[in-house]
């Protein structure tokens, strides 16, 4: 239970005059509540009142028991699969107040549950979003979520080096990604914060390309982008090796992203915007010809949910500040060629950034 | 592609008068235009349009070359970061039509993208609800999706092996985990359907528990709930097994939730109703005085998606027809003592079922 994050979201209730905020996103649940779940298609609704004493979570009926064991100490309420849960949950809701404002999440939350709220509850007041403050709630981190993300960041380490380890002539891509995951997992890592990613040679030039049975051949790349989630908290990082070595072009592509990503990791600093440093990257590639194969943007946002806001990218001006924390992670990807990804993730510190994770950057090439 | 899909979507355009159906779902737009991808926080869209010709897929500028690649063959386009996506495919609906009537997936729709949609289109009428009608279009299964859906039977029935032989003094459940999914992925499977369930003893009272670091205890029960995705097709099975001798009410528990299950199995049919036979595993189970233990639905439908429409539970008059899948899964949980749950799988034939997985339900004792 994240009790100064609750607090933080009660002063903007108070201000806005919001009885509840209703957090439907699981990640957003744990985050505010400590309980994790994640309920398929079933409602999970944490309510966060104003008066601290009216809050409540409410769950399937199966997950009750857990949530109770949960860091959740407020009430906590389930249904049956064959109850309307909205019923309950507007039942619960005009116990405590006849006609609520409630704030809601409206980037995650369904039209049809918006809709099923306002029609069991018509007296509630549904026009306030909490998607903007949650954001920002979530925007700059602790000094307990930074401890946190950076032993995530040391598990996506130890993954890359399990990785690494599994190159050989006649390995596929899913076989190191089966490796990297076993390995993790007898470690202990529960959950990995995507699907991982190893691609070889040209079909890295698909930047969220799927692993297959492709091999990896000599003298290819191999692209690794992997993440982990530990203690609630995610990691993401990519590099891209040789396996045996490369050629002239192979190296020029990869110094090139190389001194995008450092050019940028070594701008970061509070008063920077999101933009300039998106810029800074761009420019790079830009300038040596290949700006049309950087195709997405600079970095994301990291923590509890491993794509975050904000967006490191070209027009956003969010102006940067110690305690945010995102990714780094210019590429280029030429189609039916190559590609190439180096992405770190860091937290903003008073005169510059600490990177989350330490594998080598230089081109590492393997035999 | 599903070029018979899209047909039955457009008749039902055709006599709704709907120009075009948002698909946002991704694994919808997978069913439909074959292309498979998790965008995460960014845009994909499919826009099915009643005259086949104006249907156009649109994803993040990242993934159109994989998108081309695809079985889809009318076009894509894709945004980069920087860009509105909701700008691009207002433009690109307008191109087509002026005033479009789009259906659009209010179950899956958050009502930021909703309004987003809305804004940039004001001219569009956004009234109509394209869920129901997919889920139904997905409710029959084609012999082909059956034969997609016994193939990840097959490899849910070789991961609960794996994990049989797994089981030893000293072993966690999450190193029985990651010994499953390894294996599997070793040997193609590119993802689990759902995170891998394997809980012991008290732990498996949590229908829905995490597996952690608690070691297999001789004398206890082991639950399984696992599945995989097969091209493109789920699987979803459970099994409890014994480490070791039982005692009398592990054995008395395991063979009324057994019971239970054989004879919903033996009662699926076409013409008998979903309550119906949620009703007959829970007569079962109540009579027996256990039924406040057995806290959730009968059944889920199963597809593309894991847990599909409908819910086998009382209350639902859905009348079961051929070619209908879903799951058979009774349970009972008692807190801080003991879970069980039998799960199988089935389509429904002209004259009864047959199950997806084989896996043996005697209750297995391994030493």
């Amino acid at each position: 239970m994240n009790q100064t994050k609750m607090d933080d979201l009660r002063k903007w209730m108070i201000s806005e005059q919001i009885d509840f905020t209703y957090v439907c996103e699981p990640r957003h649940v744990a985050y505010f509540s400590g309980y994790e779940s994640d309920p398929h298609e079933r409602v999970l609704a944490l309510f966060l009142a104003v008066n601290e004493e009216e809050s409540f979570l409410f769950t399937p009926a199966l997950e009750v028991e857990e949530a109770k064991n949960s860091s959740w100490n407020a009430p906590v309420y389930g249904y049956l699969d064959s109850e309307n849960p909205w019923e309950k949950i507007a039942q619960l809701l005009q116990k405590r107040n006849s006609a609520p404002t409630i704030a809601f999440e409206k980037d995650v939350l369904s039209v049809d549950r918006f809709d099923q709220l306002k029609n069991y509850l018509p007296s509630a007041n549904l026009t306030k979003n909490a998607t903007p403050v949650i954001e920002k709630l979530q925007l700059i981190k602790t000094q307990n979520e930074i401890d946190r993300l950076m032993a995530a960041g040391d598990w996506a380490d130890k993954a890359l080096l399990i990785g690494f380890n599994a190159i050989q002539d006649g390995a596929s891509e899913q076989e190191i990604v089966a490796e990297i995951e076993y390995q993790l997992k007898r470690q202990g890592v529960l959950s990995m914060s995507f699907d991982t990613l190893v691609l070889t040679g040209k079909n890295a030039a698909n930047p969220h390309g799927t692993p297959g049975n492709t091999l990896v051949a000599p003298h290819q790349l191999v692209l690794f982008d992997l993440g982990v989630i530990w203690d609630g908290y995610c990691s993401d990082v990519s590099r891209t090796v040789s396996f045996k070595e490369t050629n002239d072009f192979q190296k020029e592509i990869y110094q090139l992203v190389l001194t995008a990503q450092l050019k940028a990791i070594e701008a970061v600093k509070p008063g920077i915007t999101a933009s300039e440093l998106d810029s800074i990257a761009r420019n790079v590639i830009t300038e040596a010809g290949y700006g049309e194969y950087f195709n997405h943007r600079l970095g994301h946002g990291i923590g509890s949910i491993v794509h975050e806001y904000p967006s490191i990218i070209t027009g956003n001006d969010l102006v940067i500040e110690e305690g945010m924390c995102f990714s780094i992670e210019p590429g280029v990807y030429i189609p039916e060629n190559i590609g190439v990804r180096i992405e770190d993730c860091l937290h903003v510190t008073k005169t510059g950034c600490e990177l989350f994770t330490k594998t080598p950057k230089e081109l590492l090439i393997f035999d």
